[in-house]
């Protein structure tokens, strides 16, 4: 068999997700890690597999069936994806929702220029909750849909928390509220402020001296971070951050209630969640499983940019049709 | 906007939520019920569409785009899916496991010769839940699954339970055990028996006279439907049969427990489940949904036979790529 050949672009904890993931598809092979930094800096998790400088990515042009891209949404994604779509078909997570009709434009653009095929804004959300909404509103066409996120970690709110003076390391969990989801469980259809649906858990470990009082303050008052939520903030020792908080958990909730039938009075639930022990691995995971399905669309003349909505998902399984319906239906 | 022209044949419980289903989808209308009985005693709930025998629906075949097959798995859709792809192109629900592959073949092979497309085995088991079975175990290879069913009415359970003597009326729920889908949920990923599984809980109202005793025997010892399970035996009175169970409600639970990262040791769960307070109205849901991906699909060219994995989430959405992109992404 083939494998198909893997390279990825940033070495963050996302890249090395996406390093482990193929090691759970024998259909896949790692070629090559390309990076900002000096190549001999980078020491990969797998023997044997070289690290590039991604100036020189273009070189590997023929050696590479998917180009998974692993930075960050802000600055990186917006240049790499459609920079890199000249030369590989690319898979990118790319997640400020805002801008994703955009980013698609820019990346349609140059795939269809150089014959290549990208999926962009992959993962759980966007991603895996985005179909969810999607299936869940076409299938309830009368309702509301609510995503809850968490329990898990924000990384934009504890680089919030960690700007504030006298924090010495911070961790900032962002906590669905039982109460707005059992709410939303009873089929009350409910309007929700932000304040209801979430909650924010901050984790601090203080500088010497420092003091607390004000960093709450300063904390539960910051704009567009905590100020529409309730919040708290707990002080702890460093023995125990570096104990409790080593990790990147993650998850959510997306629910559609809808109603159906004469005069629509029945009440139908649907609901879709994740409890991830880490965000990074699983995110890397999606995009692994979307590396086979790029593959196989390619190797049907498939170019352009598409997303999780234009993909059927037998493409996902490595199972033939066949084996998919004795098995999966 | 040119409509979807819906009809539908068999107008029993899914077939009136078909047509519930139409209401609610502007996109699409019924042209007509197609039914085995004489066509001047099936009183719809819509105003001004006809019935007609099943015997004339050849006839109509230049007048609807998308057949909707509302007959049983047992004895009916087998006939009637191949049959009516001859003229039509079909949606059908056939939910026997086994069978499916031999039914998609036999779909398959008419439609090809006749230019029709074909989707079978849609709902939400077959269906969703097969969907997200294949989504699961794409993404985390590495994994266990698990179906859980219920809180809902068996109509098979239901009906060996009339079959008893003594029986005047009954209804079973198969009922899904907390324990072990917290069990699941741990990460653990148990192996479970049947009886761990699933219990089943029987509402009975008996004749008169009749031995309750032995009623209750009977069930629980039944071979093939309650022997390997935790069954249990309630009698109530006709008023509260009455009052009580004369809803249709099901759905479960899909699970996905998976490992990632180095050495596998990082947990992550996936969980999808349903809560319908009427099974027929939203398998009929699903079947409209999928009736506009259909007619799409036909509209691109597409012939044959197709499962719910064959199918890319966006055909099944009033809103455009870009609409989608931007809203639901």
């Amino acid at each position: 068999m083939e494998k198909i050949r893997i390279g990825i672009v940033g070495y963050g904890n996302l890249g090395k997700g996406v390093e482990l993931a193929i090691r759970q598809n024998e259909d896949m092979e790692l070629v090559g890690v390309f990076t900002r930094r000096a190549p001999k800096t980078v020491k990969l998790l797998t023997e044997g597999v070289p690290v590039y400088h991604i100036d020189a990515a273009a070189d590997m042009k023929d050696k590479i069936d998917v180009m998974i891209l692993c930075g960050g949404s802000a600055t990186d994604l917006p240049e790499q994806t459609p920079e890199l779509a000249k030369y590989f078909n690319v898979i990118d997570s790319f997640d400020t929702h805002a801008r994703i009709p955009e980013h698609f434009a820019n990346v349609d653009k140059v795939c269809r220029e150089n014959g290549n095929l990208a999926f962009i804004s992959l993962g759980w959300d966007p991603g895996l909750f985005s179909l969810n909404r999607l299936y869940a509103e076409s299938i309830l066409p009368s309702g509301k849909t609510y995503t809850f996120w968490g329990k898990g970690v924000s990384q934009g709110h504890s680089d919030a928390i960690r700007r504030v003076e006298g924090v010495k390391r911070g961790i900032q969990y962002t906590v669905p509220v039982d109460a707005a989801m059992d709410a939303v469980r009873s089929g009350s259809q409910p309007e929700l402020s932000t304040r209801e649906k979430h909650e924010r858990v901050c984790f601090v470990v203080a500088e010497d001296g420092a003091d607390k009082e004000k960093i709450t303050e300063t904390i539960k008052n910051m704009k567009n971070y905590f100020d529409e939520y309730n919040t708290t903030v707990n002080f702890i020792s460093d023995e125990e951050f570096e104990a409790q908080h080593n990790k990147m958990p993650h998850g959510g909730f997306v629910m559609r209630s809808g109603k159906t039938g004469d005069g629509e009075k029945t009440h139908q639930m649907i609901e879709y969640s994740l409890k991830l022990e880490s965000n990074p691995e699983f995110t890397a995971s999606v995009l692994i499983a979307y590396a086979r399905a790029l593959s196989r669309m390619k190797a049907e003349g498939i170019v352009g940019c598409k997303t999780a909505f234009d993909i059927a998902p037998a493409y996902l399984s490595r199972l033939s049709g066949e084996e998919l319906r004795a098995s999966m239906l």
